[in-house]
């Protein structure tokens, strides 16, 4: 059994999907819990309320009408990927009938040559193959392979694996000599996986020529959104800047380092080392987001990070890890794992509410007083389904698969990227994981070699934030802290990762928050909310010192925070000061301000919320 | 002979078409004359050139297929207005002739039951009237009502004003029962002009009627844009926000305040109030722009002012012109003059180019370095023309007609708005204005009064950034400085209107410009662009001490600036900074800085430019 993206190639690699559990005690666990009883339930729910179930059954029937976007199967696909990697951790009669039940429906509704797509299948047949820039074909069929790949590799794809495969061939059969590309990429990640649950080379051959084919025009000229939008400005290999509609952006850039891993292809793993160095050094929200522009859904310009109008998709955050994880198992570079860990615990647990149910599609940084939350893409609270509901399903496939990240594996030893408590089956020995991270960043290893006395490496990754990381008391440094020893068990070892509250700041080219500072705490970023404050003290209206102290404080646990961070704050009532012109005269009164994980906000009453605080 | 927006009722009145002269040696007369020279030109141009014309022509031919946007006509009857007005203030034989092969083509186009829409009359038959929230079937007709309403006042109106008129009563039968509004107002002010110049009191009636329609749900429950983009969120009379999409928010109220002053509405006139309060005191650029987002083209929330993503669209600025004239004429209020000023001089100018022929349809304040300039609404530089290609004929239209918006005049005497050196003939006497405003502020006023001796009071507007105006060196105060006396020929008045340069901020809740300042002098606007800084010197880099002193220096007169402003900068380059956390290191260097007017950025090389500049 193993978990997503396994290279055949590449420099770590990944455990089983059965090797690792997290305990649903602690803060990992507890959201693949979550998420297993409550939001992979309600996406099946919603599924069935919103249509996307009935226009697979209408292929067959042609009852109703067409329900939802054209890409609607997408979502299925997502869910049943999810349903597999559940599969994979855990036996279930329920998820298993649900998958046996949705293969039933999608074997109904395949074409005889492969085709699959309810919304060409069904109402514009004519349309079938004739617009790729819009039409989602090739992207839906992604997920549908991805799908079929995570019930192959946890026992569950003897049905669909096939039907996935009857598509892909069809795809082979057709793309291999014509030239074209979907206006969303997807494909090429899904064929390379496809390729590795099966070894059949032109799987992989068609997701290289995909990748190829991008920016020399084959999606035409299409001037409302331009060729950047769906990736075809340019050819991959000349890029440096990473641009465009970011899920499409960050969703090939992922194809791009399988293509490049498996084809061993080190001019493609430079020119995806390149745009990663363009989205990481100037186009990335500090949550670990990306996507500055409502606007096309797009990266902005570099340095343009607007909080408020942060567009930071949850299916463009998701995208990322995948692609981090994609980088490190292709490198072992540790800032791969420090951004895997950045937009895990920020940019993509923000997303979901406490109560698994309710959804971000976009995540801002900063919500006003007066917020106009009538628009889909920029509610005040989370929303339990979206018109366009990609990131719902996409949360569920990433979380079931969750413990797949935490650790990797070589010939030479073990790699522990993300600290989760929790058992770890490794070839070279049991890890037992202890420690209430990211709360607290104490880390103990319990080892249980599988042949005592054998000598091999365990690496623990110190996160890019840590200054002062301990192992068992030395003080360490660099990317991963190494232990080689002969193991013996029972052995432990004890990182200590401090983390003191800490004050951060942005590039002075990011206008959007000059003269802000941020909170930040292990790898946690904290937010102010207006739930914090007294009615008459507008989190709009609040300043801070940049030296003020900050101090970590008990939360409510019931509230999923049991650690905040309180300071001294300022509030100036701002209303009736003119726009421009003379400063607010209204005198300055001492307020203490309550900081909140950014990953919790806008799970009380709604109200304003920033990240990034005026500092006096 | 009479200008736009004429009220039969209302506290002032303007002066004609022909009574004001403007000096075309001076700034305001020259844009006129680039207006008349250029870009009307240009326009008919690119009107053949794009399709527009022939989208017309094919309602009796059929040939060819239909071009560009369904709303492509009311560029035609933008640009045929924009003739008009020029027809009312100098005789032109092209002119004419130009005027009357339109008529023509309009008079062979429309319907025998007066409707005329070259979209729907085509190829698109079985819609017209179907969809009001998209069609601009409404709109279009408005603004061939406003080309017959400014035939009319030019002495050129005696085809198209029936011609317009027996649209207009086709509404008026069809829609006076059938409740609709259109999608996109405009036909709310057309109706009460074409009121104005035939005292035709349905038609004021219809356009009353519309007003009240709206925010009602008539135009559906459109997700992707919502109600507030079509303005149908809430009734006119309940609403104190502006939102939605600028331009037809804008719009909107310019009809609103016609309906309130010919109805003589006062709880309409004050919901308008309102909504200027909502506009100006939150949600204006410090060019008098609106419309701080891309998506939607649309106003933010309150404060919500990003300077790199203003869409600021010249439309709007246009439209908030045409708003803020209504409202002085309706109350006489120096304010609205003062925004007329603002807009007029910085978010309208800005957006024409040097030649006349390229223009901008998005006006941000700020540039980056390495910006991506390839979508139409933000390129880097002036495009010649647009796909939607709305605004260089209402740019068109709106400087054709420039000098009527300089003076109006009461019973009681004259009121001079807008300071132009020319000529302007009044009931009470003739005026001459000598000046070289806005670079200098020095106005010279000799009167000849129509009855010697008569009197009657002179009022000159004291705009609201001046904080030390004389009139014939006394001390003036308030919105308007009043002469009243008896007057005798020859009889000057010289207002002094000191302009030293001025540092301002912005309210600290615009966030996007929290630490910057900008520079403004008299009513213009600043902004330091990067063909003034050494190519090692990025504009992005670059800070000024909030207190440094900015000094008046001569510019170049052949590059339209004969006014710059010069102060001390500091330069740091940060390219290597890291996105979050350590501050650059490299040493900081001096640097001049020269700021020129923001109405003349991206006339030079393309490059990066900035409004608001980061303070130390």
């Amino acid at each position: 059994m193993n978990g997503p993206a396994v290279p055949t190639t590449g420099s770590l690699h990944p455990l089983g999907l059965d090797a690792v559990t997290l305990d649903p005690e602690r803060l990992l666990g507890a959201w693949q819990e979550r998420n297993a009883e409550q939001t992979l339930p309600h996406c099946t729910e919603q599924l069935e309320r919103a249509g996307n179930i009935d226009n697979l059954r209408r292929v067959s029937t042609t009852d109703g009408a067409f329900r939802g976007m054209w890409f609607a199967d997408s979502d299925v696909y997502k869910t049943l990927e999810a349903a597999a990697w559940e599969l994979g951790r855990r036996s279930d009669p329920r998820l298993r009938a649900y998958l046996d039940e949705t293969v039933t429906l999608l074997e109904n509704a395949q074409d005889d040559d492969g085709y699959l797509n309810s919304y060409f299948q069904t109402d514009h047949r004519d349309q079938q193959w004739a617009e790729l820039v819009w039409s989602h074909e090739l992207y839906c069929a992604g997920h549908l392979i991805q799908a079929a790949v995570a019930a192959e590799r946890a026992g569950a794809g003897e049905r669909l694996l096939p039907l996935a495969r009857r598509f892909a061939d069809l795809l082979v059969t057709r793309f291999s000599t014509i030239d074209g590309v979907c206006g969303h990429p997807e494909i090429e990640t899904a064929l390379v996986e496809l390729y590795r649950v099966t070894g059949h080379r032109p799987y992989l051959d068609l997701a290289a020529r995909f990748v190829d084919l991008r920016g020399r025009g084959l999606l035409g000229d299409e001037p409302r959104f331009g060729a950047r939008y769906y990736q075809d400005h340019e050819p991959v290999r000349d890029a440096d800047e990473v641009t465009g509609h970011a899920v499409r952006q960050l969703y090939l850039l992922a194809g791009v380092v399988d293509v490049a891993v498996e084809t061993e292809d080190a001019s493609l793993l430079k020119a995806a080392t390149r745009l990663w160095e363009s989205a990481f050094d100037t186009k990335t929200y500090l949550t670990g987001a990306h996507g500055s522009r409502h606007r096309d859904e797009a990266f902005g310009d570099p340095y343009e990070l607007p909080p408020d109008r942060a567009y930071a998709e949850t299916c463009a955050a998701i995208a990322s890890f995948s692609w981090n994880w994609r980088m490190l198992l292709a490198t072992g570079g540790h800032r791969y794992a420090d951004e895997l860990e950045r937009v895990l615990y920020n940019g993509i647990a923000g997303s979901t509410a406490l109560d698994g149910r309710h959804y971000f599609y976009s995540n801002p940084l900063q919500l006003r007083t007066g917020h106009d939350g009538s628009h889909e893409d920029a509610p005040s609270q989370r929303l339990s389904w979206y018109s366009c509901a990609c990131c719902p399903p996409n949360l569920a496939r990433l979380l079931a698969s969750l413990q797949c990240y935490v650790a990797t594996t070589t010939d030479a030893g073990v790699q522990l990227h993300l600290y989760a408590q929790g058992h770890l089956g490794t070839p070279h020995g049991e890890l037992g994981v202890s420690t209430d991270y990211p709360w607290d960043g104490q880390v103990t290893v319990t080892v249980t070699p599988s042949e005592p006395g054998t000598t091999w490496t365990l690496a623990l990754r110190i996160p890019g934030w840590c200054t002062s990381p301990t192992l068992d008391g030395a003080p360490v440094s660099g990317g991963y802290a190494e232990v080689t020893r002969a193991w013996q068990p029972g052995d432990t070892v004890r990182l200590e990762l401090p983390m003191p509250p800490r004050v951060v700041a942005a590039h002075p080219r990011v206008d959007a928050v000059r003269g802000c500072v941020a909170l930040v705490r292990g790898p946690l970023v904290y937010c102010l909310e207006q739930a914090d404050l007294p009615a008459d003290v507008l989190v709009d209206d609040v300043r801070v010192d940049a030296a003020a102290p900050v101090t970590v404080a008990a939360g409510a646990e019931d509230q999923g925070a049991p650690v905040v961070l309180r300071l001294d704050g300022h509030h100036r009532a701002s209303d009736t000061t003119p726009l421009y012109g003379a400063p607010p005269t209204t005198a300055e009164t001492d307020v203490v301000l309550t900081a909140v994980p950014y990953f919790l906000w806008a799970n009380r009453s709604p109200g304003a919320m920033r990240v990034w605080i005026p500092a006096r």
